[in-house]
């Protein structure tokens, strides 16, 4: 077989395991070059950006290949490539006790997904997670969205920094939490408490609802706090990843004031 | 022209219509510009009837993109539509003169999205701008996401309450705005001041740069204030939907406080 005809095929689930799009790919050469295994660029550009890949994979040993358009469609599940695809081996999860024993505040902020469907949600709250300089995001076994491609767009690179955690249990992985101090916190248009009257600076694990669903009703009852973000206007909600990041950002302005 | 020609077929979601077929589009182009958000052209063509309406349009400055035949389709409702598609807004557009002569807080808060490509966060920050009960969202003619389907839908229905206005020259308006007393703010992760440091109470327009190219260099001089919001772990940025959510609430914080 010509080498290449040996392009990596993709598997059944075959964006779980390509970042596509070019400060996407830069950023994982310079974070995580070791997880790519090949990457596929655009014919006849001479995108600086793209021109850079070129250079950093060579460099690093990292084969690369030149595809057309149609192509990278194909391996990136969307036409919106930037005319680059990084074929990837797939996420180092790390365990909750790992990221317990050391963890990157002194008084830890984790973020769970309860289940989250779209993945710009998800890339955009890992990306505002690492910006608030986040823990650890969690996500539930078999819920929601994977980390696929598009998260890892939607990122903006900042998954190859944040840690990610995958439990089978969310109720256990609440109880555990509680028991080590940790203070559960949920948005909920009827709450009493405005998100900004409670102690952020505490533990705190904050809890996402999916977006149709919300919160699961066991979650619900192993909440601390349940707070209101104020809707002055006509419409009950927000984005769920803009949600997240008001509340992440009041977080940062109690810890940082 | 025959009636048929000129069949308006509803699209997927209620509030955007379709126009298609040559001749159909070209009325259009003359009759009613002002309510084309975008034309969709065949590929590789060179009807000149398909070439008049490029010119027409960029003198007009409403946005053009190329689309395969497949795309088309899939846009038009069916496959006899000569190649060319065009996207009609049923939403009402306010002047600016109108907003200001009936403003909706004592002390209005603007929003400009300066070209941002995105439907996802142009709909997500018209949704947060409603939850804070903005005055208005204000748009660029021609430049950025037309307000397609995928706007109406990330949304959440705020389009239904908020006011949109689309101005030709941005620079104008901020000159305007600020004759008017309202103090121009943006983002820039270089700023020197934190986005919770200045005071959001005053009459405010937030003027949100486009996803990758950020804030022009014409509107960067008319800023009385630009803002850093503190990126505390390994990215530079946040999504501009986040962003936006993180700076609205915090005038929100302000104004309720």
């Amino acid at each position: 077989m010509d080498k290449k005809d040996q392009a990596i095929i993709p598997a059944p689930e075959p964006r779980e395991q390509v970042v596509y799009g070019r400060n996407a790919v830069i950023e994982l050469l310079q974070t995580k070059p070791e997880s790519i295994e090949k990457i596929y660029l655009q014919f006849n550009t001479d995108h600086p950006k793209l021109k850079e890949i070129v250079i950093t994979a060579r460099r690093l040993k990292i084969p690369c290949g030149k595809a057309r358009m149609e192509k990278l469609t194909l391996i990136a599940g969307t036409a919106k490539n930037q005319g680059v695809c990084a074929l990837i081996s797939t996420l180092n999860y790390y365990t909750l006790d790992e990221v317990l024993a050391a963890p990157r505040n002194s008084s830890p902020l984790f973020v769970i997904l309860e289940g989250l469907e779209d993945p710009h949600n998800v890339g955009a709250i890992i990306r505002t997670a690492e910006a608030v300089a986040a823990d650890a995001v969690i996500m539930i076994e078999g819920k929601g969205s994977p980390i696929n491609a598009s998260v890892h767009k939607a990122s903006a690179g900042a998954l190859s920094h944040m840690r990610v955690c995958k439990v089978k249990s969310l109720v256990k992985t609440l109880d555990l939490l509680r028991e080590r101090g940790f203070s559960v916190v949920a948005a909920d248009m009827e709450a009493e408490h405005n998100y900004t009257d409670i102690d952020w600076k505490r533990p705190t694990v904050l809890v996402m609802g999916a977006e149709g669903s919300g919160l699961g009703s066991e979650t619900r009852k192993r909440c601390d706090r349940i707070v209101r973000i104020p809707m002055a206007g006509c419409v009950e909600s927000l984005n769920v990843s803009v949600a997240a990041g008001v509340m992440l950002y009041e977080a940062m302005r109690q810890r940082l004031g």
